[in-house]
């Protein structure tokens, strides 16, 4: 994500320097002479020297000792920020590890693809999709605006919660669709041999989450299991009502059920 | 479906001549002077005699008692088929209904859209799709083969099951993932109003099935409720494994179960 934000940073202008850094020199090395970089810095610590704006986009659960290692090389005045898609854990961090002077506001935008790497990176990943931010009263009005303003320039809708109310809200609309992709996947894998032959766009569609990165997916899930475990839960309470009205073969309440997920899936945005 | 068979059937010339009858009035007139279409009857009992090709495509709870009352008016030597969902109480409503020298052998072409009805029929609505064919010990081998080669003619890729691993396969990679993802939205449409302005791809894609028609979807489930409660069950026990792992922080067993759910996914065709 880091060199799309780059990208679509570069082509908006939003910032006279861009500079990046990535944990691998591999990845450090292809954004040397992109025209969306202007400076490919060797470490962390010199990339964020000077900066007034920093926006952190590694897996979620390094964040937190990211900014730690970072705490001492923040500019004075600093607006810092980051991507990571749980927010509790990392704002708690912020407050804990940031000198005085530096400002921290969790972010995060709901954009990506299954496509990681810098070669999949476009500027228009961010257009039209939410992001959610999570100031806490540590914030400014002012910081709050101006990350605001930032990702609305790279074209997304913004919207803010409490960190609390930004880890349950992204546990019931992206972490359980999430696991039931993945646990119905790994459920279906235990089959007959050959009954993948009749699957169709349906089942491709419902479980196609599941194909994303196992590794990342235990990082977000580890760092949010307590809202998951809830959503879980009210979940299971749903599919006991559907199976229960099975068991009776009340098929009224089996097409309220179907009206019901049908109204809220014709009102997503 | 009806309108798209039809359209293929005359668009590869599978057989002299297309009719067609339809249980409303109002689509039975849209048919008149179509070019796929060479004659609308008025009754069905009308359309189906004399012919020597029949495909039964109206709901599929329909089908049993349109099969009884047809029976009669069927052509001797006819091959009949339908496009039901489901196959056990069909094949058994047949098997109970049909005059000698009528053979009927279920199919399924799984293929379709959210969008019915006679304006969104396309020829090639079946091309690649999988249909399943459900031959049983009263059918020949040569009407199997008639069979199973007009399914491929009009491009689909087809299969031989009995009619009880039918609806148990069916009920596994359609009518589970069916379920899921309506009573996944259900679910949701009880979260805080605003939540759904953070859903993303992922939830978008995990249920978009939900937005069927849920008459329809009421109809096949009300057909289908035995292997549909054997998967439900067999779901719960890996939605259970998972939240087993989740609570004691097994985040080795939680990745596991999220590969596996990856090697399935990417193992679709």
């Amino acid at each position: 994500m880091g060199a799309s934000l780059a990208k679509a940073v570069k082509q908006k202008g939003l910032f006279g320097q861009v500079r990046t850094w990535s944990r691998r020199k591999e990845t450090r090395e292809k954004c040397v002479g992109q025209d969306w970089c202007d400076e490919v810095l060797e470490t962390a610590e010199e990339a964020v020297t000077g900066a007034e704006f920093v926006v952190l986009c590694p897996p979620v659960q390094v964040i937190p000792s990211l900014l730690e290692q970072l705490a001492d090389h923040f500019a004075k005045g600093a607006i810092v920020t980051d991507v990571g898609s749980t927010k509790e854990n990392i704002c708690e961090a912020a407050q804990k590890v940031l000198q005085e002077g530096v400002e921290f506001l969790g972010s995060h935008p709901m954009a990506g693809s299954e496509k990681t790497g810098l070669e999949h990176a476009k500027a228009d990943l961010f257009e039209g999709m939410a992001c959610i931010l999570t100031p806490t009263e540590s914030n400014t009005a002012e910081t709050i605006t101006k990350v605001d303003q930032f990702w609305q320039a790279v074209g997304m809708r913004t919207g803010r919660t409490s960190p609390e109310e930004h880890d349950r809200i992204v546990a019931a609309v992206s972490h359980l669709p999430h696991v039931l992709a993945s646990v119905l996947s790994e459920n279906l894998l235990h089959k007959p041999e050959g009954w993948n032959n009749y699957a169709g766009n349906g089942l491709r569609d419902t479980t196609r989450i599941a194909a994303g990165d196992p590794g990342l997916w235990r990082q977000i899930i580890a760092d949010n299991v307590g809202p998951i475990e809830e959503m879980l839960e009210d979940f299971q309470t749903s599919l006991s009502n559907f199976q229960e009205a099975l068991k009776k073969r009340d098929f009224e309440k089996i097409e309220k059920i179907l009206v019901d997920g049908k109204v809220h899936r014709d009102s997503l945005p």
